[in-house]
Order: structure tokens, then C-alpha cells, then sequence
């Protein structure tokens, strides 16, 4: 039966046998007891060296599947014990409610999927060929040079000293006031903000947001159980009046906003509106989440100062960010900065959650921080995100028939049909290889079927004329 | 003001120079519409070549915080905005229960810590210095070779695939029987526990243990709301006899098992006794929560099968491992398999937390241990560890008088003592520069006064004699 074994790839030779020798064991084929080969045997039986199967052997026996008998041979010691028939249990009617909503609120689950060839405005993932893979290599080079393999060892729940310093600079360069604020880094925004709010919030609390807003955090809320309260956008972002009155009626535990770029219509808040929205919350001393989601993609204009900024030595807003959405997303480095007491207990919940995020991870992205490579990313992702951005915005005001067409920047527009609903439009565009985010999940409560997200990150200049031309014709056909 | 602007390290000189203009701006030092002086002077002020005045200049445009006017220079454009006074909560009075008892049950926050000089039996973490830093490192550079930019974009929430499909044949290897199984990713046991406990348990429900047990997994146990109901361990683990009587009496609705190198005893529970649990919790229809934890780390005797292959066929035992209590923990790597029912809930409650576990790690693991790099790691660290176990189970008979002395592999003993308490004893170990776990924080409901963990991973053979006859000492000194 050893002669059945095949070599392939270039998992070593000697574990390969090691393996063979294991599966036949499992399988019942060789019985405890059974004397193998000896070693001298086996290598001329399947030509290699003796030296491999000596040491395949060596592992068998450390595992404990064979013993070796000085001057006797190896013999199979692994005795399998099966235990019949086994556990079997209907995991269907197992599940908690709580996974049941997760799988159920698990867009990549429903929605339409890409296939290739078509094109897809449906992601708003960074393009990866954008990302300077030598720079990464490098940066990796050069932090394990410095610091070897204690790098792969646990970390600390907060996060790695110099990130998070580094992100602390990056945050004063931004406005921040650092006095009595703390950081602590995160699986990315999504961690960040699924610890935030079990640090913060019960079952059945109430949460005012924007709506729309970020699919996601629509998602998150549901999971933790909290009421959410959508506040309508008007051009200029989040509609005051609404904002006031919800405030004014009591009960909101707390605010997640997303004042630049928001996802999805693009918008930034004003500096003068920011001011007025952290003023009401101030009022009636609400904290507000702040989402700092592709801040870094402004692509003019002024820079505008984060909520978390413009408090100066407030501690009413904990502010999430993430360069993930636009640098390696596939790291899961986002970071949560706050009250210190605060992030003290997020640092806990953090621990007992997953003990802390790859260090590796949070050392390379530093090393490569530090040496200004994402600087010089940034300058480049802007250009050309910028210019893809530019055509979607001309292109789909010259070929779709919208009442409003959102963003100022980011990585996607958004568009508001004439009384054209977006998934009817989206199933027949999907024949013709066209995939768009249908707006309606982005709708705390309803609203949102005329709407759709255009990500603009993954598809060419050509592609994104095709594929808006493709949309307009068929709005056309529907009409 | 511009010549208090002194460089340093390796960040780039066109950087150091922007961050130092931002800071002023932001301070107010340089007010909007200020002119900034020409990149020529600037450059010889600073004494730099013209070219990182303009690169400075240019990102500091990009940032939005100055404007270049054609033929005219550069100014300030950004406005300051601050809010105030700010809004300012008592977070203490804020944070829910959950952040509460997560600081509470922290015992990183609790606990003795090291200091420099110490000789620590508290870890049992790896030792880093046995990781062999240049087979990651090649592994590292093999992956991205191949793959590219890709692997640092999204992946996707159950795992990465090539690691998936090696983990599952690593399984069968250990007689896995994989029909109707599936395997899904996660960041280390610690987060596979959560996420599998929020999948299956209710605020509220019992579970069933071994007691003593994973402090981390009281913890999450305990902030999952359950009501914990330990069973006590005799000389061969689990008291069968109290985990029937248990279970016969209903409400039970999983049980969590270590049934190899059992933290903290170190027990390995015999074939014939998995038979037997796993009958008892058929009988009872309950599912099996197996955690697989050091399971690499046998020194001696045959392979022992785990309960999730000993069911055969059966889907009632759900098998969360983690190569990182061993090997890289700095990753965050482990994996859950189980009921493919299952895991495709968990794979939903998995995206909704964090999207999915960094992917460039699991594809650096991936060639890892495909290339055979984790086998002969294995070897080396099954050799050290060994001898560092027999030695402080040797000495520990020597010098600590000892009802029980726990112990036969992994990367710990545990030591009941005969009288004495061991957080006494560890109070006066520590002005000796000598620390341990307490055996407390082990036990689900009180007990274990008297025992103590000692970890063997991070001591040398000459700190486990100079410790544990320090231990021995102190008893002496005690009675």
C-alpha cells in the first residue's frame, strides 16, 4: 500500500510519508501492532533518500502514532477508538436569536454577487494595485530587523506602544487635544465600534444617526439590540431640526455620526455645522460616536477639523478610525480614541474579546506610517480615486435620470432616482453584467428603494463609462 | 519660529517639515492667511534642499490646511474652529455592566506583575527565542511573492482558504471525520469561545466544566451571563459521576471540556474515559464545546484522539484550536470546526464582529506550515519544553511539600499544597523576585486557596531551580 503514495508541491518529502503513514493508521489500514517497513525498505520503495523516511518516522513517533523497538523495528501504537453512533444534534433549532439576526442581516449572504467579467460599483474596497507592495515588504523587513521574534509574541490589548503614539500625532495634526484622551487599537472600525457600543449601551437603548448611513453600523446597532433613531439628510448633512427635537424628547443614549465623506451620499459637514451639532449634543449631554471613515480622501477644500477636534478638552466624543478602508483592509487596523477612563474599560471588553489585535500587523503598518510611505500612497490614491470619482459624477449626470446625485468625495456617489425603484433597476443590469449597492440597506427604517451606491474604487475610467452608460440605457427600457 | 524645527530619525525630512507646519497652524501660531515663506527661503532657514520645502508644501496643500496662489506663494487657509466649552460626561457613572465586569474579571489589571529581574512562573506564553524567526520571514516573502497586493485587500469572514483546507487535513490527521463538518477562522481561541458561545448560549444558561479550568474561559463565561457549573477533577480528570448526575438533571446546555494538557492540571483525559463523556453527553443530548488547547504539546505516550474525532460522524462536538498558545501567538490564529450548519451562523456573527481575521497572517501561516516550518519548530520546542517540565516537576517534589503536584505535559504544572495559602505565599515569594499564577482564578465557584500554576515556558532550567526553591523557602519561613 506504500507504493500508492504520490509526492506533489513542495511540502517536504519526509512529512509527506509522515503524513501518508498517519492517514493509512486513522484509516484502520494499518492495524496497532503492525510492524512498518523497516527504513531502508521504505526509501527504496518509493526512491528517496533514507535520511526521509528516518526522519518521517522520527515524527510518527512523536506524535504517537509508532514506536520504535530498538533493533526491532516501528510498529503502530495508535489504538482508534470510535465511538458510535456519536452526537448528533439539529444545530437549526440550536441557534440563538442572536445568530440568527447576524445571518440574517448578512448582506454578503443576499445581495447579488459578482462574477467575472462583470462590473461591479458594488465595493467600495480599496484598488490593491494601488498599494505599493514593496513598501509593505520593506516595512516588514525592517520592524523585524529591529525587533525579531518578540513581535510574534502576545502583545498588549491596547495595541503596540508606537502605533498607537504614532496615531495619537496623527490625530493632534488633525486638531486633537490630547489631555485626558486615551487610544487603543481595534479589528478595524467594526471591532471598534461593536466594543464601543457594549461599553456603552444596553438592550433596547436608543441611538440617533444619520439616515442613511453606513450599512454596517446599521447592522451592529441591530445586533446589540439598540432602538435606532434615523435623522433625514438634507444637502448640507444631518438635519438639525429633526436632530433637536429627537434630543429634546429625552431617552437617546448616544450619537454615531459621520461628518466627512459619509457613507453612503459623500457629504462633509461644514465647520459651522459641526459646531452647532456638537453644541446640541452638548446641550443635552449625549455622547456621540464619531465615524472618521475616509476622512483621509478629501479631494478639496479646506481640511476640516473631526468632531473629537473641535471639542477641544471635552471627553463627549470617542472617535473611531480606520485606514483600512483605504490601506490594507485585509490587516484589520482600525483604533478607538477617547476619555482615558473610558478606553481604560474598552481595553478590558477588548481583552476578553479576542486578547489583543496582530501585533505583526500593528508593527508593520507603524514601520511603514513612520517612514512616510503612506503619505506617498495617499498622494497617489487621491489622484486617481479623484479622477474616477470626477467621471462617475459627470458621467452619471449626463446618463441617469437622478433627482440628486451625493459626493464630494470618498470612494463612491450615491444616486437618487425618479421614480425608478433601484433593485428592479439592479436585477435587469445584473443581466447585462452591472452591479451596483442598492440604496435601501442603508435606510435605518425604510426609504432608500429609488437610492443606489456607486463604489468607484474597483472599476476603471472605461468601466465606469460602460457600466453608467449600461445603467442609463437600461432606466430607459424600464420606462 | 520656523528655525526651532529640529529632524529627527528616519521619517522623511518633507514630512518632519509638514507635520511641524501643521502644529503651528493648529496652535494658532500661524494664523489663516498667513503667507508662509518661499520654499527658497525656507529651504536655507532650515538648511534642506528646496525640493523638501516643495514636497512639504504639496502635501500640506493636499491636506487642505494651506493654499498655493500662482505667483504669489502660499498661505494658510485653515480656519480653527473650536467648540466651547465642550462637552464633558462622567464616563465612570456611563459604561454599562458588561465594560464593568470585564474590568473587573481582568486580571492582567489585577494580578502581581513582572518587573525586570523577576523570575516568573506566571506565563505560559511561548518562549519567542525557540520561533525561528527566519522560516517566517522566508514564508513572509514566499506568500507575496506569489500573491501579491491581493492579500492585503478584504478577505473573507470564514478564512483564508489554502489555510482552511491545511487545517482541516491537519484535523483528519488527527482522525476527524470531515462529512458535514465545515471550518471557519478566528482571532485565536479566546474570540472562537465568544463567538461560539453568542451562537449557542443564552443570557442565563448553564454550562458545564471541569473545575478547575481556563481562567479566560470563566471569564467569557461569566460575561456571557452564564451560570457556570463546574465539575470537580479526580486523578484521571472530569468526576463522571457528578457530570451525570449534573446532567440528568437537566437545563444543561453545553458543556466545555480541555480533555488534553487540561489548564491547569495539565491532565490528559484516556481514550476509554472520551468514550465515556462523550456517551454521557449523547445521552443527554447536550453539544461539546472541546477546546484543544496545547494539544501539540504531548512529551510522551500514544496520540490521543479529541472528542470531535471520536464522534465519528457525529456533529455534536464543536472543536475550537489555536496553534498561537504554542506557536506565533502575536498572530491571533485559531479556528473552530463543527456542524457546517453552524459554522455558517458563526461565519455571519463572525463578519458582523470584525469582518474577518488579518489576512496576510493566516496566508503567512499558511506557507509556514505547509512548508513544514511548524513540524520541525515542534521538535525543537517539544525537546526544550519537555525537559523544562520534567525538571520543575522534579524539583517541585524536591523542595514544596505538596498534596499534589499536577502535571503531565504542556507548558505548566499545578501544585496543590498541603496548608498553606498560596496568595500568602505569593506575597511573600514576590519581595523574594519569585511570581506565579494563583490557583483561585482557576476555580468557578471558590476554591483553590492552597493550589498554584507554575508555567515553565518563559524560565530557563537554572531559574526553575533558583525559583522553586525560593518557593520552598518561603514555605519553610511560613509554618
Amino acid at each position: 500500500m506504500f507504493e500508492n503514495l504520490r509526492f506533489s508541491g513542495k511540502r517536504p518529502i519526509y512529512l509527506q510519508i509522515k503524513d501518508y503513514i498517519k492517514k493509512m493508521i486513522l484509516a484502520g489500514l494499518l492495524q496497532p501492532g503492525v510492524k512498518l517497513p523497516s527504513t531502508r525498505e521504505l526509501a527504496e520503495m518509493l526512491k528517496v533518500s533514507r535520511n526521509s523516511v528516518i526522519s518521517a518516522y522520527q515524527y510518527l513517533e512523536d506524535d504517537g502514532f509508532i514506536l520504535m523497538e530498538k533493533g526491532r523495528g516501528a510498529f503502530v501504537s495508535f489504538t482508534e477508538v470510535k465511538s458510535e453512533p456519536g452526537l448528533v444534534l439539529t444545530w437549526e433549532e440550536m441557534v440563538t436569536d442572536y445568530a440568527r439576526l447576524a445571518a440574517a442581516l448578512d448582506i454578503e449572504k443576499k445581495e447579488l454577487k459578482w462574477e467575472k467579467g462583470m462590473i461591479s460599483f458594488k465595493s467600495i474596497a480599496p484598488d490593491p494595485s494601488l498599494f505599493g507592495l514593496e513598501d509593505f515588504k520593506k516595512s516588514f523587513l525592517q520592524r523585524f530587523s529591529l525587533e525579531g521574534a518578540k513581535l510574534l509574541n502576545y502583545g498588549y490589548a491596547k495595541g503596540y506602544k508606537q502605533l498607537m503614539e504614532y496615531i495619537m500625532e496623527y490625530m493632534k495634526n488633525k486638531g486633537l487635544n490630547p489631555a485626558g484622551k486615551d487610544i487603543m487599537i481595534t479589528n478595524g472600525f467594526t471591532e471598534g465600534f461593536n466594543l464601543v457600543l457594549s461599553a456603552l449601551l444596553h438592550r433596547g437603548d436608543r441611538i440617533v444617526c444619520e439616515n442613511p448611513t453606513h450599512n454596517t453600523a446599521i447592522k451592529i446597532m441591530n445586533l446589540a439590540g439598540l432602538r435606532i433613531c434615523g435623522v433625514k439628510m438634507r444637502e448640507d448633512g444631518i438635519c438639525v431640526e429633526e436632530l433637536k427635537k429627537l434630543l429634546a424628547g429625552g431617552g437617546i443614549k448616544a450619537g454615531f455620526l459621520i461628518p466627512s465623506y459619509h457613507n453612503p451620499t459623500g457629504l462633509v459637514m461644514s465647520p459651522e455645522k459641526r459646531v452647532e451639532i456638537l453644541k446640541i449634543f452638548t446641550d443635552y449631554q449625549v455622547p456621540i460616536i464619531e465615524d472618521g471613515f475616509n476622512e483621509e480622501l478629501r479631494f478639496s477644500g479646506s481640511h476640516v477639523a473631526p468632531l473629537i477636534a473641535l471639542s477641544g478638552k471635552g471627553n463627549g466624543v470617542i472617535y473611531i478610525g480606520s485606514f483600512s478602508k483605504i490601506l490594507f483592509p485585509g490587516l484589520r487596523i482600525g483604533w478607538v480614541i477617547g476619555d482615558a477612563k473610558l478606553i481604560s474599560y474598552l481595553e478590558s471588553v477588548k481583552r476578553s474579546a479576542n486578547i489583543h489585535t496582530s501585533f505583526p500587523d500593528q508593527a508593520i503598518l507603524y514601520e511603514y506610517l513612520q517612514n512616510g510611505y503612506f503619505e506617498r500612497y495617499l498622494k497617489k490614491a487621491r489622484k486617481v480615486y479623484k479622477e474616477r470619482h470626477d467621471c462617475a459624477v459627470r458621467l452619471a449626470r449626463q446618463y441617469i435620470p437622478a433627482t440628486r446625485i451625493w459626493g464630494e468625495g470618498g470612494l463612491h456617489i450615491f444616486v437618487e432616482l425618479a421614480g425608478v425603484n433601484a433593485r428592479t433597476l439592479l436585477r435587469e443590469c445584473y443581466k447585462r453584467n452591472v452591479l451596483y449597492m442598492p440604496g435601501d440597506i442603508f435606510y435605518t427604517n425604510g426609504g432608500g428603494e429609488n437610492a443606489f451606491r456607486l463604489g468607484i474604487s474597483r472599476v476603471n475610467l472605461e468601466q465606469i463609462e460602460t457600466g453608467i452608460k449600461v445603467i442609463g440605457e437600461v432606466i430607459e427600457g424600464l420606462q
